[in-house]
């Protein structure tokens, strides 16, 4: 790009100007390089700073070829955020001009700006040498189970160990609801009658759809039917089944090559618990019941008993205050609740909110939990890019290295229904992308829990009804780095709407057999080589349309997605963004390919 | 009373004035007799009209002892009414008074008036010869049951055939609610999954508590829980059984000396019914598809097929139009409805809204019940006293002789709950009781299905929550004339405030013992002998202490209430209402009573 006579390129997706590229481990040094050409007594300089700190100016020296470097490096893990200053003679008179990035979190080709406090700095994420997640959860195609919703194992369809003033669907096929008061409080929870038993006798068919691992929603004690509400940590809620079921499921999984990851709920529990017990559920004495309760302390009472810092204003949820030795003790602790469930064999955690757990917190989970069985994987619920979330203030660091392996990719999620749907362009796309891709850590991208949908979205074929699009949004969940994962039912062709609609029963027998059939394809697509799970990712796009590169050794697979109505004809060295692909793959870009109208297409090359 | 010097003396309750008592039939004459003495050139006139027509004038001749009297008669069932003129001189002047009674519909002892527009006439019900109700219903003590609450006959308590997009209770033990939205419309139906083959299981605990006729709440095949929207009146709801079912219930029954009554439901239908068929559920054309549907004619669109005729605005209710043929062809025709179900063995029917039903439509349908089977009973829903209530500006006459045998009998209900709960004096409420005496027809009287509470109303031991009272109504229930009615779990001692907290499921071995005792000794008193079923009746009271005679060949029993806190004399001779006991039994009269406090005493004289 030019300003006056000024040329200057630099994009921060290219090693060519940044190298290595994406987020680095402390120490590591960094190489900047800056093209500036076409003016007389050109100076460039490198501003940098770590999160919080002040800034340094870095002289960037000329190094032939009108390009401009320097090397640093950042100290500590968080955040370093650069741009560059750039001054320049004309004609006898001085500018001075700003390079940074096109919008905060999203790095690529540089913006220039007149004015210093117009500049948007490019980020870099520090982290620590990162333990990657185990290589069975990285090769892993995961399934999500909202255990009420999934499939009954009573032989009879019998509810077990229905609850006291609750509702039960009077069948299998019913539309979910809430039964919620006219302030929009639940009333009563209604119950389909899922359980362990039934995950348990569908263990076959998810072997032979080829899952390796389930992420179960929670399954401890509790009144509501998500049990995100804890009622009891150390047991297994009745309706559900038992610690013996559940130890059984584990073991049978296993034998199948499945292990299950649990949801961890930690932030909260529910006022109907052991801990809190506002209604007297429980025998021994809570923090509603009394000051002497021996939980009282877990909780933040503003006056006691009925005003109390709780979820999101939800009464039914009290916070619970990670510092509190006692609580700390009880979760992460010698025989606590994470060493318990892990010895008995399960693939890992998923901690629910964790934007609202201290990151200390998070790390002592994890260290508990690899404690326990080292071959594990913990995840984190994060709706945003979680290398740069800002949750109450406070920077989060969950990806730097001693907290989660991975969180569940929203992002991704958002871009390819917001892609199909034509309210993004390809451009904007792959630049969301490659944001990802350069701002979390190499481990912490390749182990995100990637999805179409989730309890808590609309599911993808009702955001996605058209078929030939559903299709598109499949193949890219099994083609992109991450570990897909497949929310029940999807794959059966069940619809949803926002919760309660999205949480419908499975409906066995009923499936969708060609939505079937586009799952079970891709899942042998991604089965059928090893670059779909860990190899190099090039993105590019031309018009509206969308593909990547997966490269890794001498393999080489090419997705080129068609979202139009209209067939397309692309040639691949006219497509953005793949400047950078390595030597022994270049001559793929030659390439010409006629994409038919709203399509999916893979190339093995 | 007086009125200057002239005494006057008339109480419509005493056959020394007014012979026979009460209600009479068509022809039958009746021998007025008025007191009138203390003044010169008395002159005493009978006003009677039949209503809708002229005043009669009658001269009333004087008999020696101060009286004068006339004979008179009615001619045309209906409502006859009277009143008295009295002119009188005193000091050459002539006053003329008006003699009537003290409210209207509650005869008595009569008020004086100065303006004839102020006179409020006494009430005489004239009927035609009335078949008497059965002597199996007479003779029995009833049990009302609401089928979803009552029993679940299916071995492991499974829910038959439950419904979809409704909820079933999670425990039998659970708090009944109804699911609505935020403008009070039923959003899905709540079952707990009693059933017919549940009622057919408590036959034996039934026979054994003494019951001889059970009133089932609707059992045709309707969506709701309740079945007041008829769905198919040729069907048993499949939550309920089969017709099989029925079949085999009726007949066991009968085994065990019960008769079942069905509540027919023929004013509206289920907007989702075969006949209407507001939402495709059932294969025929329904009047709201198509204009060509064979059941169009039953409905009155306003505008076709939004705006229509419904029960109190619930467009869940169309209003079915009586007077249509077909419609009438089909509930009474041969082969209609009342036969078929007739014809299984049932005891009678129980008419819902009964007010809302046209007279003849009534007269057709205990026609068609008794052609099916004629030791059938007629039973009719009507909240008011029912000899005297107008309904749609048209003075109802279900209790004239060619229509209903009898009718839930509310009134007596509210009078010994108003009572006992102090809201009502002794004397009102002997007035309310007697009002009904002399009102209906005798055998109408004695066929009121008498009941402390229904599906309808709060239960009775939450409207008196107090054993003792409690105990002083149920005595009640079992020593007045009527036939005494059970609402299913009132005598385990089930509390229930308004619909649907009166729907409770039957607390099976949870029963109040006291309160089941309570009901097992008052249900053996009233087999103890047969004055309690046929015995006359003469109630007295004095200050707060109410009772009542039942007298019957040489048999006496003499019940006397004291509902007050302490303990109270009573000299039977002293007290209000008894003047014409018969000869046989006056000596009872003489009798001194100490009565403890909150006391139901029974004597057998």
């Amino acid at each position: 790009m030019y300003y006056r006579n000024l040329y200057i390129d630099y994009n921060s997706f290219y090693e060519g100007f940044k190298k290595p590229f994406g987020a680095i481990v402390t120490g590591q040094e960094i190489l900047f390089r800056l093209k500036a050409t076409g003016s007389d007594h050109i100076e460039v300089t490198l501003v940098m700073a770590q999160e919080g700190k002040s800034e340094q100016f870095l002289k960037m020296a000329p190094e032939g070829d009108g390009f401009y470097k320097v090397v640093s490096t950042g100290a500590e893990p968080g955040l370093l955020f650069y741009y560059f200053i750039i001054s320049f003679s004309e004609k006898l008179v001085t500018h001075t001009i700003y390079v940074g990035a096109q919008a905060p979190g999203i790095g690529g080709e540089a913006v220039l700006r007149e004015n210093r406090w117009d500049v948007v700095p490019y980020q870099i994420t520090l982290h620590q040498f990162v333990e990657p997640a185990p290589s069975w959860y990285k090769d892993a195609v995961f399934y999500q189970i909202f255990v009420d919703r999934f499939y009954n194992g009573h032989p009879e369809g019998k509810v077990l160990n229905p609850k006291k003033n609750s509702f039960v669907y009077a069948t299998w096929e019913d539309t979910p609801m809430y039964i919620k008061d006219c302030q929009g409080s639940i009333t009563r929870w209604d119950f389909f009658g899922g359980n362990l038993e039934g995950v348990l006798k569908k263990l076959d068919y998810l072997q032979e759809l080829g899952i390796g691992g389930i992420y179960l929603n929670p399954i401890f004690k509790s009144r509501s039917n998500h049990k995100y509400d804890t009622g009891d940590f150390l047991a297994i809620d009745e309706m559900f089944g038992s610690e013996e079921i559940f130890q059984e499921l584990v073991l049978e999984a296993q034998k199948r090559g499945i292990r299950i990851v649990l949801d961890g709920v930690f932030n909260h529990v529910g006022a109907d618990s052991r801990y809190f017990n506002s209604f007297g559920s429980y025998p021994e004495l809570g923090a509603a019941q009394s000051p002497d309760s021996p939980y009282y302390s877990w909780f933040n009472f503003f006056q006691y008993p009925t005003d109390y810092e709780c979820w999101w204003g939800v009464k039914d949820l009290p916070n619970v205050n990670e510092n509190n030795p006692t609580y700390r003790n009880f979760i992460v602790g010698p025989e606590g609740v994470i060493e318990k469930w892990t010895r008995m064999g399960i693939g890992g955690w998923r901690l629910d909110v964790a934007d609202e757990l201290p990151d200390d917190f998070i790390a002592d989970i994890r260290s508990s939990m690899q404690k326990a069985n080292p071959d594990t994987v913990l995840l984190g619920e994060v709706w945003e890019d979680a290398s740069n979330k800002i949750a109450y203030g406070q920077r989060r660091r969950y990806l730097l290295g001693k907290e989660i392996h991975g969180t569940m990719n929203y992002p991704f999620k958002n871009g390819v229904i917001d892609y199909l749907k034509g309210h993004l362009k390809a451009r904007e796309l792959y630049h969301r992308l490659m944001a990802l891709k350069e701002n979390y850590p190499r481990e912490a991208f390749y182990s995100a829990l990637n999805s179409l949908g989730t309890h808590d979205t609309k599911r993808i074929f009702t955001e996605i009804s058209d078929k030939e699009h559903l299709k598109i949004a499949v193949g890219m969940l099994f083609t992109f780095p991450g570990v897909p994962c497949i929310y029940y039912g999807d794959e059966a062709g069940m619809k949803g709407e926002a919760d309660p609609d999205n949480r419908g029963p499975y409906p066995w027998g009923k499936e969708d057999p060609e939505i079937m059939e586009m799952y079970r394809s891709m899942i042998a697509l991604r089965k059928s080589s090893p670059v779909f799970v860990g190899g190099e990712l090039h993105p590019f796009y031309q018009e509206n349309t969308f593909g990547y590169l997966r490269l890794q050794g001498e393999e080489a697979s090419l997705i080129i997605i068609n979202r139009e109505p209209e067939d397309v004809r692309l040639v691949l060295n006219d497509a953005l963004g793949l400047d950078e692909v390595p030597e022994q793959f270049r001559h793929i870009l030659t390439g010409e390919y006629h994409l038919k109208a709203k399509s999916f297409n893979v190339y093995q090359l």
